[in-house]
Protein backbone atom coordinates (compact mmCIF):
# COMPACT_ATOMS: atom_id res chain seq x y z
CA UNK A 1 0.00 0.00 0.00
CA UNK A 2 3.22 2.52 0.39
CA UNK A 3 3.23 4.75 -2.91
CA UNK A 4 5.79 3.31 -5.10
CA UNK A 5 8.67 5.94 -4.60
CA UNK A 6 10.04 5.65 -8.43
CA UNK A 7 5.88 5.98 -9.34
CA UNK A 8 3.81 8.78 -7.67
CA UNK A 9 0.69 9.95 -9.19
CA UNK A 10 -0.28 13.51 -8.89
CA UNK A 11 -4.13 14.47 -8.36
CA UNK A 12 -5.04 15.74 -11.18
CA UNK A 13 -8.14 16.95 -12.99
CA UNK A 14 -9.61 15.80 -15.73
CA UNK A 15 -11.21 19.11 -17.24
CA UNK A 16 -8.52 21.09 -19.44
CA UNK A 17 -9.79 24.64 -17.89
CA UNK A 18 -9.43 24.06 -14.59
CA UNK A 19 -5.55 24.71 -15.23
CA UNK A 20 -6.49 27.70 -17.47
CA UNK A 21 -8.38 29.42 -15.12
CA UNK A 22 -6.80 32.07 -13.13
CA UNK A 23 -8.61 31.85 -10.30
CA UNK A 24 -10.44 28.89 -9.17
CA UNK A 25 -13.07 29.10 -6.42
CA UNK A 26 -14.16 26.38 -3.93
CA UNK A 27 -17.41 27.28 -3.15
CA UNK A 28 -18.42 25.64 -0.51
CA UNK A 29 -15.03 25.52 1.03
CA UNK A 30 -14.81 29.33 1.03
CA UNK A 31 -11.38 28.92 -0.76
CA UNK A 32 -9.97 30.34 -3.60
CA UNK A 33 -6.70 28.97 -5.29
CA UNK A 34 -4.71 32.35 -5.61
CA UNK A 35 -5.54 33.52 -2.28
CA UNK A 36 -4.68 30.70 -0.65
CA UNK A 37 -1.08 28.97 -1.41
CA UNK A 38 -2.54 25.41 -2.09
CA UNK A 39 0.69 23.89 -2.76
CA UNK A 40 2.14 24.94 0.63
CA UNK A 41 -0.88 23.94 2.31
CA UNK A 42 -2.16 21.04 0.92
CA UNK A 43 0.53 19.77 -1.34
CA UNK A 44 1.90 17.41 1.80
CA UNK A 45 -1.56 15.56 1.86
CA UNK A 46 -1.47 11.83 1.61
CA UNK A 47 -4.95 10.78 3.25
CA UNK A 48 -8.52 12.49 3.25
CA UNK A 49 -10.63 11.10 5.67
CA UNK A 50 -14.22 11.95 5.38
CA UNK A 51 -17.06 11.38 7.91
CA UNK A 52 -20.67 12.73 7.87
CA UNK A 53 -20.64 15.23 11.19
CA UNK A 54 -18.65 18.32 11.44
CA UNK A 55 -18.45 17.87 15.14
CA UNK A 56 -17.14 14.01 13.98
CA UNK A 57 -14.57 15.27 11.78
CA UNK A 58 -13.54 17.59 14.40
CA UNK A 59 -13.25 15.37 17.14
CA UNK A 60 -11.35 12.64 15.24
CA UNK A 61 -8.48 15.59 13.85
CA UNK A 62 -8.06 16.73 17.51
CA UNK A 63 -7.70 13.37 18.25
CA UNK A 64 -5.62 12.33 15.51
CA UNK A 65 -3.15 15.28 16.44
CA UNK A 66 -2.40 13.85 19.77
CA UNK A 67 -1.99 10.63 18.65
CA UNK A 68 0.84 11.76 16.16
CA UNK A 69 1.90 14.76 18.20
CA UNK A 70 1.21 17.98 16.04
CA UNK A 71 -0.53 21.01 17.33
CA UNK A 72 -4.69 21.03 17.23
CA UNK A 73 -6.11 21.77 13.78
CA UNK A 74 -7.93 24.95 13.07
CA UNK A 75 -11.01 24.77 10.95
CA UNK A 76 -9.75 25.76 7.10
CA UNK A 77 -13.17 26.43 5.26
CA UNK A 78 -14.30 29.74 5.20
CA UNK A 79 -17.62 28.44 4.43
CA UNK A 80 -20.06 27.04 6.91
CA UNK A 81 -20.71 24.33 4.55
CA UNK A 82 -18.24 22.13 5.43
CA UNK A 83 -15.42 21.57 7.74
CA UNK A 84 -11.41 20.96 7.08
CA UNK A 85 -8.60 20.00 9.53
CA UNK A 86 -4.88 19.20 8.58
CA UNK A 87 -3.24 16.95 10.48
CA UNK A 88 -0.10 16.54 9.40
CA UNK A 89 -0.25 14.86 5.97
CA UNK A 90 -3.65 14.21 6.81
CA UNK A 91 -6.54 16.26 6.20
CA UNK A 92 -10.31 15.78 7.71
CA UNK A 93 -13.48 17.00 6.16
CA UNK A 94 -17.20 15.89 6.60
CA UNK A 95 -19.31 15.52 3.91
CA UNK A 96 -22.84 15.89 5.33
CA UNK A 97 -25.86 13.29 4.48
CA UNK A 98 -26.70 11.71 1.06
CA UNK A 99 -24.65 11.64 -2.32
CA UNK A 100 -24.85 14.92 -3.68
CA UNK A 101 -23.53 16.81 -0.63
CA UNK A 102 -20.39 14.41 -0.50
CA UNK A 103 -20.07 14.85 -4.12
CA UNK A 104 -19.85 18.67 -3.83
CA UNK A 105 -17.22 18.18 -1.00
CA UNK A 106 -15.35 15.31 -3.13
CA UNK A 107 -15.43 17.51 -5.88
CA UNK A 108 -14.17 20.91 -4.35
CA UNK A 109 -11.40 18.13 -2.46
CA UNK A 110 -9.87 16.67 -5.23
CA UNK A 111 -9.58 20.00 -7.13
CA UNK A 112 -8.20 21.57 -4.40
CA UNK A 113 -5.49 18.56 -4.59
CA UNK A 114 -5.00 19.29 -8.19
CA UNK A 115 -3.83 22.81 -7.12
CA UNK A 116 -2.08 21.36 -4.66
CA UNK A 117 -0.33 19.57 -7.10
CA UNK A 118 -0.29 16.55 -4.30
CA UNK A 119 0.94 12.67 -4.71
CA UNK A 120 -0.57 9.39 -4.22
CA UNK A 121 -3.70 10.98 -2.01
CA UNK A 122 -5.82 8.08 -0.26
CA UNK A 123 -9.52 8.45 0.65
CA UNK A 124 -11.59 6.92 3.11
CA UNK A 125 -14.79 7.40 4.45
CA UNK A 126 -15.49 6.94 8.13
CA UNK A 127 -19.16 5.97 8.79
CA UNK A 128 -22.40 5.14 10.33
CA UNK A 129 -24.75 3.17 9.37
CA UNK A 130 -27.02 0.01 9.32
CA UNK A 131 -25.85 -3.15 9.40
CA UNK A 132 -27.42 -5.68 7.70
CA UNK A 133 -27.47 -9.24 9.43
CA UNK A 134 -23.98 -7.81 11.13
CA UNK A 135 -24.24 -7.46 15.41
CA UNK A 136 -24.70 -3.70 16.34
CA UNK A 137 -21.05 -2.33 16.74
CA UNK A 138 -19.82 -4.61 13.67
CA UNK A 139 -17.36 -2.39 11.60
CA UNK A 140 -17.71 -2.83 8.22
CA UNK A 141 -15.35 -2.68 5.65
CA UNK A 142 -17.04 -2.33 1.88
CA UNK A 143 -15.99 -4.42 -1.13
CA UNK A 144 -18.03 -2.27 -3.52
CA UNK A 145 -20.95 0.26 -3.14
CA UNK A 146 -24.66 -0.68 -4.74
CA UNK A 147 -27.24 1.78 -5.38
CA UNK A 148 -31.34 1.82 -5.22
CA UNK A 149 -31.28 -0.88 -7.95
CA UNK A 150 -28.83 -2.77 -6.64
CA UNK A 151 -26.42 -2.23 -9.23
CA UNK A 152 -22.60 -1.54 -9.03
CA UNK A 153 -23.27 2.17 -10.91
CA UNK A 154 -23.52 5.87 -9.11
CA UNK A 155 -26.10 7.65 -11.48
CA UNK A 156 -25.92 11.15 -12.17
CA UNK A 157 -28.23 13.45 -14.99
CA UNK A 158 -25.80 15.30 -17.04
CA UNK A 159 -27.94 17.65 -19.71
CA UNK A 160 -31.21 15.49 -19.26
CA UNK A 161 -29.46 12.10 -20.03
CA UNK A 162 -28.74 9.22 -17.41
CA UNK A 163 -24.80 8.78 -17.20
CA UNK A 164 -23.72 5.64 -14.82
CA UNK A 165 -20.22 5.46 -13.51
CA UNK A 166 -18.93 2.15 -12.08
CA UNK A 167 -18.43 1.95 -8.52
CA UNK A 168 -14.43 1.20 -7.83
CA UNK A 169 -13.12 0.68 -4.21
CA UNK A 170 -8.94 -0.11 -4.10
CA UNK A 171 -9.31 -4.04 -2.88
CA UNK A 172 -5.76 -4.14 -2.04
CA UNK A 173 -6.61 -0.62 0.40
CA UNK A 174 -10.09 -3.20 1.99
CA UNK A 175 -8.15 -6.40 2.41
CA UNK A 176 -5.31 -4.59 4.17
CA UNK A 177 -7.67 -2.74 6.60
CA UNK A 178 -9.81 -6.05 7.34
CA UNK A 179 -6.34 -7.97 8.07
CA UNK A 180 -5.96 -4.58 10.75
CA UNK A 181 -8.98 -5.29 12.17
CA UNK A 182 -8.36 -9.24 12.85
CA UNK A 183 -5.12 -8.14 14.06
CA UNK A 184 -6.83 -5.24 16.19
CA UNK A 185 -8.96 -7.31 17.78
CA UNK A 186 -12.04 -5.14 16.08
CA UNK A 187 -15.15 -7.30 15.32
CA UNK A 188 -15.03 -6.87 11.51
CA UNK A 189 -16.41 -8.21 8.41
CA UNK A 190 -16.38 -6.96 4.66
CA UNK A 191 -19.25 -7.01 2.28
CA UNK A 192 -21.17 -5.12 -0.03
CA UNK A 193 -22.97 -1.50 1.20
CA UNK A 194 -26.24 -0.63 0.05
CA UNK A 195 -26.55 2.94 -0.48
CA UNK A 196 -29.90 4.86 -0.04
CA UNK A 197 -31.16 8.00 -1.44
CA UNK A 198 -33.06 8.47 2.02
CA UNK A 199 -32.90 7.32 5.68
CA UNK A 200 -36.76 6.18 5.89
CA UNK A 201 -38.50 4.64 2.82
CA UNK A 202 -35.13 3.73 0.44
CA UNK A 203 -33.78 1.68 3.74
CA UNK A 204 -37.14 -0.65 4.34
CA UNK A 205 -37.39 1.09 7.78
CA UNK A 206 -41.39 1.22 9.53
CA UNK A 207 -40.84 4.08 11.29
CA UNK A 208 -40.93 6.97 8.83
CA UNK A 209 -43.53 9.46 8.29
CA UNK A 210 -45.32 7.45 5.62
CA UNK A 211 -45.02 3.87 4.75
CA UNK A 212 -46.61 1.62 2.16
CA UNK A 213 -45.06 -1.36 3.13
CA UNK A 214 -45.58 -4.21 5.77
CA UNK A 215 -42.52 -5.63 8.31
CA UNK A 216 -42.86 -9.25 6.43
CA UNK A 217 -41.76 -6.85 2.97
CA UNK A 218 -38.95 -4.79 4.82
CA UNK A 219 -38.03 -8.15 6.25
CA UNK A 220 -37.47 -9.87 2.34
CA UNK A 221 -35.80 -7.06 1.09
CA UNK A 222 -33.39 -6.93 3.58
CA UNK A 223 -32.93 -10.74 3.29
CA UNK A 224 -32.71 -10.80 -0.57
CA UNK A 225 -29.76 -8.25 -0.17
CA UNK A 226 -28.21 -9.96 2.31
CA UNK A 227 -28.10 -13.18 0.37
CA UNK A 228 -26.18 -10.76 -2.35
CA UNK A 229 -23.77 -9.76 -0.23
CA UNK A 230 -25.03 -6.53 0.98
CA UNK A 231 -24.03 -5.97 5.18
CA UNK A 232 -24.87 -2.52 5.71
CA UNK A 233 -26.87 0.35 4.09
CA UNK A 234 -25.74 3.91 4.38
CA UNK A 235 -26.04 6.80 1.68
CA UNK A 236 -22.59 8.27 0.05
CA UNK A 237 -20.90 5.17 -0.78
CA UNK A 238 -21.83 4.94 -5.11
CA UNK A 239 -20.90 8.68 -5.01
CA UNK A 240 -17.79 8.02 -3.18
CA UNK A 241 -16.96 5.33 -4.94
CA UNK A 242 -17.52 6.26 -8.26
CA UNK A 243 -15.71 9.72 -7.62
CA UNK A 244 -12.46 8.72 -6.45
CA UNK A 245 -12.55 5.57 -8.76
CA UNK A 246 -13.14 7.77 -11.89
CA UNK A 247 -10.10 10.30 -10.33
CA UNK A 248 -7.85 7.64 -10.02
CA UNK A 249 -7.31 7.64 -6.31
CA UNK A 250 -7.32 5.13 -4.14
CA UNK A 251 -10.27 4.76 -1.81
CA UNK A 252 -11.91 2.67 0.72
CA UNK A 253 -15.09 2.86 3.18
CA UNK A 254 -15.67 1.68 6.59
CA UNK A 255 -18.28 1.90 8.57
CA UNK A 256 -19.79 0.84 12.01
CA UNK A 257 -23.42 -0.81 11.94
CA UNK A 258 -25.03 1.01 14.74
CA UNK A 259 -27.94 -1.52 14.67
CA UNK A 260 -28.81 -4.55 13.02
CA UNK A 261 -31.72 -3.25 10.79
CA UNK A 262 -33.23 -7.44 10.47
CA UNK A 263 -33.65 -6.57 14.58
CA UNK A 264 -34.39 -2.91 14.42
CA UNK A 265 -35.15 0.62 12.69
CA UNK A 266 -34.02 3.15 15.50
CA UNK A 267 -31.16 3.34 17.43
CA UNK A 268 -31.42 3.00 20.84
CA UNK A 269 -28.11 1.80 22.32
CA UNK A 270 -26.68 4.21 25.30
CA UNK A 271 -24.58 6.90 24.80
CA UNK A 272 -21.69 5.54 26.49
CA UNK A 273 -22.30 2.12 23.58
CA UNK A 274 -22.72 4.93 20.78
CA UNK A 275 -19.44 6.62 21.26
CA UNK A 276 -17.94 3.24 21.79
CA UNK A 277 -18.89 2.16 18.29
CA UNK A 278 -18.75 5.44 16.35
CA UNK A 279 -15.25 5.11 17.08
CA UNK A 280 -14.55 1.92 15.58
CA UNK A 281 -13.86 3.12 12.06
CA UNK A 282 -11.32 5.45 13.48
CA UNK A 283 -9.62 3.35 15.51
CA UNK A 284 -8.74 1.34 12.86
CA UNK A 285 -8.39 3.93 10.15
CA UNK A 286 -5.93 6.06 12.31
CA UNK A 287 -3.78 2.69 13.61
CA UNK A 288 -3.80 2.17 9.92
CA UNK A 289 -2.74 5.78 8.26
CA UNK A 290 0.11 5.74 11.11
CA UNK A 291 1.42 2.34 10.17
CA UNK A 292 1.65 3.90 6.21
CA UNK A 293 3.01 6.94 6.91
CA UNK A 294 5.12 5.41 9.88
CA UNK A 295 4.31 8.53 12.59
CA UNK B 1 -53.97 31.91 2.44
CA UNK B 2 -55.13 32.26 6.45
CA UNK B 3 -56.36 29.32 7.98
CA UNK B 4 -60.27 28.50 7.35
CA UNK B 5 -61.09 28.93 10.92
CA UNK B 6 -63.59 26.49 10.55
CA UNK B 7 -61.52 24.11 8.82
CA UNK B 8 -58.29 23.14 10.43
CA UNK B 9 -55.65 19.82 8.98
CA UNK B 10 -53.52 18.31 11.67
CA UNK B 11 -50.44 17.57 10.44
CA UNK B 12 -50.96 13.73 10.33
CA UNK B 13 -48.18 10.91 9.59
CA UNK B 14 -49.57 8.39 6.91
CA UNK B 15 -48.10 5.71 8.82
CA UNK B 16 -50.33 3.96 11.34
CA UNK B 17 -47.12 2.29 13.38
CA UNK B 18 -46.11 5.91 14.35
CA UNK B 19 -49.04 6.47 16.32
CA UNK B 20 -48.99 3.17 18.27
CA UNK B 21 -45.00 3.60 18.84
CA UNK B 22 -44.65 4.54 22.76
CA UNK B 23 -41.22 6.06 21.74
CA UNK B 24 -40.03 7.53 18.49
CA UNK B 25 -36.64 8.49 18.57
CA UNK B 26 -35.95 11.45 15.82
CA UNK B 27 -32.77 10.67 15.49
CA UNK B 28 -31.16 13.44 13.33
CA UNK B 29 -32.63 15.71 15.44
CA UNK B 30 -31.72 13.44 18.99
CA UNK B 31 -35.15 14.20 20.29
CA UNK B 32 -37.50 11.72 21.85
CA UNK B 33 -41.51 12.22 21.51
CA UNK B 34 -41.54 10.70 25.39
CA UNK B 35 -38.34 13.09 26.69
CA UNK B 36 -39.88 15.89 25.25
CA UNK B 37 -43.19 17.31 25.37
CA UNK B 38 -44.07 18.12 21.74
CA UNK B 39 -47.29 19.48 21.60
CA UNK B 40 -46.47 22.15 23.96
CA UNK B 41 -43.03 22.78 22.59
CA UNK B 42 -44.55 22.78 18.57
CA UNK B 43 -47.96 22.75 18.88
CA UNK B 44 -48.09 26.07 17.94
CA UNK B 45 -46.22 25.68 14.63
CA UNK B 46 -47.90 27.71 11.60
CA UNK B 47 -44.74 27.87 9.32
CA UNK B 48 -41.11 26.30 8.82
CA UNK B 49 -38.88 27.67 7.32
CA UNK B 50 -36.00 25.61 5.32
CA UNK B 51 -32.39 26.43 4.22
CA UNK B 52 -29.60 24.62 3.37
CA UNK B 53 -27.36 26.45 6.03
CA UNK B 54 -26.87 25.99 9.52
CA UNK B 55 -25.70 29.47 10.65
CA UNK B 56 -27.94 31.05 7.58
CA UNK B 57 -30.78 29.57 9.64
CA UNK B 58 -29.36 31.01 13.14
CA UNK B 59 -29.26 34.06 11.83
CA UNK B 60 -32.46 34.44 10.16
CA UNK B 61 -34.12 33.11 13.04
CA UNK B 62 -32.71 36.34 15.44
CA UNK B 63 -33.46 38.21 12.68
CA UNK B 64 -37.29 37.18 13.17
CA UNK B 65 -37.01 37.00 16.97
CA UNK B 66 -36.04 40.79 16.84
CA UNK B 67 -38.61 41.74 14.06
CA UNK B 68 -41.28 39.98 16.22
CA UNK B 69 -39.93 40.88 19.60
CA UNK B 70 -39.47 37.75 20.95
CA UNK B 71 -36.59 36.19 23.06
CA UNK B 72 -33.53 35.22 20.92
CA UNK B 73 -33.68 31.40 20.09
CA UNK B 74 -31.80 28.81 21.23
CA UNK B 75 -30.74 25.34 19.28
CA UNK B 76 -33.18 23.04 19.91
CA UNK B 77 -31.87 20.27 17.94
CA UNK B 78 -29.90 17.75 20.69
CA UNK B 79 -27.77 16.45 16.95
CA UNK B 80 -25.01 17.93 15.20
CA UNK B 81 -26.77 16.97 11.83
CA UNK B 82 -29.09 19.85 11.86
CA UNK B 83 -29.83 23.09 13.98
CA UNK B 84 -33.74 24.00 14.99
CA UNK B 85 -35.18 27.27 16.02
CA UNK B 86 -38.28 28.44 17.38
CA UNK B 87 -39.75 31.87 17.18
CA UNK B 88 -43.30 32.02 18.00
CA UNK B 89 -45.12 29.93 15.64
CA UNK B 90 -42.17 29.92 13.29
CA UNK B 91 -39.51 26.67 13.25
CA UNK B 92 -36.33 27.89 11.15
CA UNK B 93 -34.30 24.72 10.29
CA UNK B 94 -31.08 24.06 7.55
CA UNK B 95 -31.59 21.19 5.82
CA UNK B 96 -28.00 20.53 4.27
CA UNK B 97 -27.39 20.16 0.61
CA UNK B 98 -29.14 18.07 -1.72
CA UNK B 99 -32.62 16.13 -1.52
CA UNK B 100 -31.58 12.80 0.56
CA UNK B 101 -30.31 15.45 3.10
CA UNK B 102 -33.37 17.40 2.81
CA UNK B 103 -35.83 14.29 2.57
CA UNK B 104 -34.20 13.33 6.45
CA UNK B 105 -35.00 16.55 7.85
CA UNK B 106 -38.37 16.80 6.05
CA UNK B 107 -39.39 13.58 7.03
CA UNK B 108 -38.31 14.12 10.79
CA UNK B 109 -39.79 17.70 10.90
CA UNK B 110 -43.12 16.07 9.62
CA UNK B 111 -42.69 13.67 12.57
CA UNK B 112 -42.10 15.90 15.28
CA UNK B 113 -45.18 18.05 14.20
CA UNK B 114 -47.38 14.84 14.18
CA UNK B 115 -46.45 14.37 17.77
CA UNK B 116 -47.10 18.00 18.49
CA UNK B 117 -50.81 17.58 16.57
CA UNK B 118 -49.41 21.06 14.67
CA UNK B 119 -52.37 22.67 12.48
CA UNK B 120 -52.33 24.22 9.34
CA UNK B 121 -49.03 24.51 9.16
CA UNK B 122 -46.77 25.83 6.09
CA UNK B 123 -43.52 24.86 4.76
CA UNK B 124 -40.97 27.24 3.10
CA UNK B 125 -37.68 26.95 1.80
CA UNK B 126 -35.19 29.71 1.22
CA UNK B 127 -32.59 28.96 -0.84
CA UNK B 128 -29.76 30.22 -3.23
CA UNK B 129 -29.68 28.91 -6.33
CA UNK B 130 -28.23 29.65 -9.88
CA UNK B 131 -30.49 31.66 -12.39
CA UNK B 132 -31.55 30.75 -15.80
CA UNK B 133 -31.60 33.56 -18.11
CA UNK B 134 -32.05 36.02 -14.82
CA UNK B 135 -29.73 38.84 -13.85
CA UNK B 136 -28.14 37.82 -10.28
CA UNK B 137 -29.98 39.25 -6.91
CA UNK B 138 -33.16 38.29 -8.67
CA UNK B 139 -35.46 36.09 -6.40
CA UNK B 140 -37.34 33.37 -8.09
CA UNK B 141 -40.48 32.25 -6.89
CA UNK B 142 -40.78 28.37 -7.98
CA UNK B 143 -44.27 26.99 -9.67
CA UNK B 144 -43.14 23.75 -10.08
CA UNK B 145 -39.82 21.54 -9.77
CA UNK B 146 -38.51 19.38 -12.36
CA UNK B 147 -35.47 16.24 -11.63
CA UNK B 148 -32.60 15.66 -13.83
CA UNK B 149 -34.66 14.09 -16.59
CA UNK B 150 -36.78 16.90 -16.29
CA UNK B 151 -40.19 15.90 -14.94
CA UNK B 152 -42.18 16.74 -12.40
CA UNK B 153 -41.27 13.76 -10.51
CA UNK B 154 -39.49 13.13 -7.20
CA UNK B 155 -37.57 9.71 -7.83
CA UNK B 156 -37.38 6.89 -4.78
CA UNK B 157 -36.30 3.72 -4.81
CA UNK B 158 -37.86 1.55 -2.45
CA UNK B 159 -37.09 -2.33 -2.29
CA UNK B 160 -35.21 -1.92 -5.06
CA UNK B 161 -38.31 -0.59 -7.09
CA UNK B 162 -38.22 2.98 -8.71
CA UNK B 163 -41.22 4.97 -7.51
CA UNK B 164 -41.92 8.34 -8.43
CA UNK B 165 -43.85 11.16 -6.43
CA UNK B 166 -45.33 14.40 -8.35
CA UNK B 167 -43.82 17.39 -7.16
CA UNK B 168 -46.39 19.86 -5.87
CA UNK B 169 -46.18 23.18 -4.58
CA UNK B 170 -49.25 25.50 -3.73
CA UNK B 171 -49.91 27.65 -6.41
CA UNK B 172 -51.75 30.47 -3.85
CA UNK B 173 -48.85 30.75 -1.63
CA UNK B 174 -46.58 31.14 -4.95
CA UNK B 175 -48.73 33.77 -6.06
CA UNK B 176 -49.60 35.71 -2.73
CA UNK B 177 -45.80 35.65 -2.44
CA UNK B 178 -44.82 36.76 -5.95
CA UNK B 179 -47.95 39.33 -5.93
CA UNK B 180 -45.85 40.76 -2.47
CA UNK B 181 -42.51 40.87 -3.83
CA UNK B 182 -44.04 43.31 -6.44
CA UNK B 183 -45.53 45.50 -3.70
CA UNK B 184 -42.00 45.35 -1.50
CA UNK B 185 -40.38 46.35 -5.11
CA UNK B 186 -38.54 43.13 -4.87
CA UNK B 187 -36.85 41.67 -8.34
CA UNK B 188 -38.55 38.41 -8.33
CA UNK B 189 -40.02 36.55 -11.06
CA UNK B 190 -42.00 33.11 -11.20
CA UNK B 191 -40.67 30.03 -12.67
CA UNK B 192 -40.07 26.07 -12.86
CA UNK B 193 -36.71 25.21 -10.89
CA UNK B 194 -34.54 22.22 -11.65
CA UNK B 195 -33.25 19.90 -8.90
CA UNK B 196 -30.15 18.55 -9.50
CA UNK B 197 -28.58 15.97 -7.48
CA UNK B 198 -24.75 17.52 -7.92
CA UNK B 199 -23.38 20.83 -8.49
CA UNK B 200 -20.85 20.79 -10.83
CA UNK B 201 -21.52 18.03 -13.79
CA UNK B 202 -25.53 17.99 -12.98
CA UNK B 203 -25.93 21.31 -13.51
CA UNK B 204 -23.15 21.84 -16.58
CA UNK B 205 -20.68 23.54 -14.75
CA UNK B 206 -17.45 24.29 -16.56
CA UNK B 207 -15.53 24.17 -13.51
CA UNK B 208 -15.66 20.92 -11.85
CA UNK B 209 -13.15 18.02 -11.64
CA UNK B 210 -14.19 16.53 -14.40
CA UNK B 211 -15.84 17.68 -17.63
CA UNK B 212 -16.53 15.92 -20.48
CA UNK B 213 -18.97 18.65 -22.11
CA UNK B 214 -17.78 21.53 -24.46
CA UNK B 215 -19.23 25.30 -23.45
CA UNK B 216 -21.73 25.40 -26.53
CA UNK B 217 -23.37 21.75 -25.11
CA UNK B 218 -24.02 23.67 -21.71
CA UNK B 219 -25.07 26.78 -23.24
CA UNK B 220 -27.44 24.52 -25.27
CA UNK B 221 -28.59 22.66 -22.31
CA UNK B 222 -29.29 26.10 -20.47
CA UNK B 223 -31.09 27.28 -24.05
CA UNK B 224 -33.56 24.01 -23.86
CA UNK B 225 -34.67 24.70 -19.65
CA UNK B 226 -35.07 28.41 -20.29
CA UNK B 227 -37.71 27.29 -23.02
CA UNK B 228 -39.40 24.98 -20.93
CA UNK B 229 -39.98 27.78 -18.12
CA UNK B 230 -36.94 26.78 -16.00
CA UNK B 231 -35.43 29.70 -14.11
CA UNK B 232 -33.35 28.72 -11.28
CA UNK B 233 -31.31 25.04 -10.60
CA UNK B 234 -30.78 24.06 -7.27
CA UNK B 235 -30.73 20.58 -5.53
CA UNK B 236 -33.44 20.16 -2.50
CA UNK B 237 -36.42 21.33 -4.94
CA UNK B 238 -38.42 18.13 -6.04
CA UNK B 239 -37.81 15.94 -2.49
CA UNK B 240 -38.92 19.33 -0.73
CA UNK B 241 -42.42 19.78 -3.19
CA UNK B 242 -43.29 15.75 -2.99
CA UNK B 243 -42.77 15.20 0.40
CA UNK B 244 -44.58 18.45 1.22
CA UNK B 245 -47.20 17.43 -1.10
CA UNK B 246 -47.61 14.03 -0.66
CA UNK B 247 -47.94 14.94 3.24
CA UNK B 248 -50.83 17.30 2.60
CA UNK B 249 -49.23 20.28 3.63
CA UNK B 250 -48.58 23.57 1.89
CA UNK B 251 -45.31 24.74 0.49
CA UNK B 252 -42.97 27.22 -1.25
CA UNK B 253 -39.78 27.84 -2.43
CA UNK B 254 -37.88 30.82 -2.31
CA UNK B 255 -34.32 31.05 -3.62
CA UNK B 256 -32.35 33.79 -5.04
CA UNK B 257 -30.20 33.73 -7.98
CA UNK B 258 -26.64 34.25 -7.06
CA UNK B 259 -25.60 34.44 -10.65
CA UNK B 260 -27.10 33.69 -14.26
CA UNK B 261 -25.55 30.39 -15.05
CA UNK B 262 -26.14 31.27 -18.79
CA UNK B 263 -23.13 33.83 -18.07
CA UNK B 264 -20.57 32.54 -16.03
CA UNK B 265 -20.18 29.46 -13.35
CA UNK B 266 -18.68 30.62 -10.36
CA UNK B 267 -20.28 32.79 -7.77
CA UNK B 268 -17.73 36.26 -7.84
CA UNK B 269 -20.03 38.83 -6.22
CA UNK B 270 -18.46 40.82 -3.43
CA UNK B 271 -19.02 39.62 -0.19
CA UNK B 272 -21.49 42.59 0.61
CA UNK B 273 -23.89 41.78 -2.38
CA UNK B 274 -23.37 38.33 -1.69
CA UNK B 275 -25.55 38.98 2.08
CA UNK B 276 -27.85 41.32 -0.31
CA UNK B 277 -28.63 39.16 -2.48
CA UNK B 278 -29.26 35.97 0.32
CA UNK B 279 -31.21 38.28 2.32
CA UNK B 280 -33.75 38.91 0.03
CA UNK B 281 -35.77 35.53 0.15
CA UNK B 282 -35.69 36.17 3.87
CA UNK B 283 -37.14 39.68 3.76
CA UNK B 284 -39.99 38.36 1.35
CA UNK B 285 -41.02 35.54 3.37
CA UNK B 286 -40.84 36.96 6.70
CA UNK B 287 -42.62 40.17 5.56
CA UNK B 288 -45.15 37.54 4.16
CA UNK B 289 -45.71 34.98 7.49
CA UNK B 290 -46.30 38.78 9.68
CA UNK B 291 -48.91 39.84 7.80
CA UNK B 292 -50.43 35.81 7.83
CA UNK B 293 -50.19 35.75 11.40
CA UNK B 294 -50.67 39.64 12.28
CA UNK B 295 -47.36 39.53 14.35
Amino acid sequence: MAPNQSQTTQVTAQNVSISRTKDDFLYHFGLSSTAVDMPKMFGDVKFVCAGGSASRSKHYAEEFSREIGVAKPTNLSRSDRFVIYKTGPVLWINHGMGAPSLSIMLIETLKLLHHAKAEDVCFVRLGTSGGVGVAPGSVVISTVAVNGELQEEYVQWIAGKRVTRPTRLCPLLSSSLSALAVHMHLPAVSGKTLCADDFYEGQMRLDGFFCEYEEQQKLSFLTTIHSLGVRNIEMESTAFAAITGRAGVRAAIVCVALLNRMVDDQVTISKELYLDYETRPFKLVSTFIRKQLKI
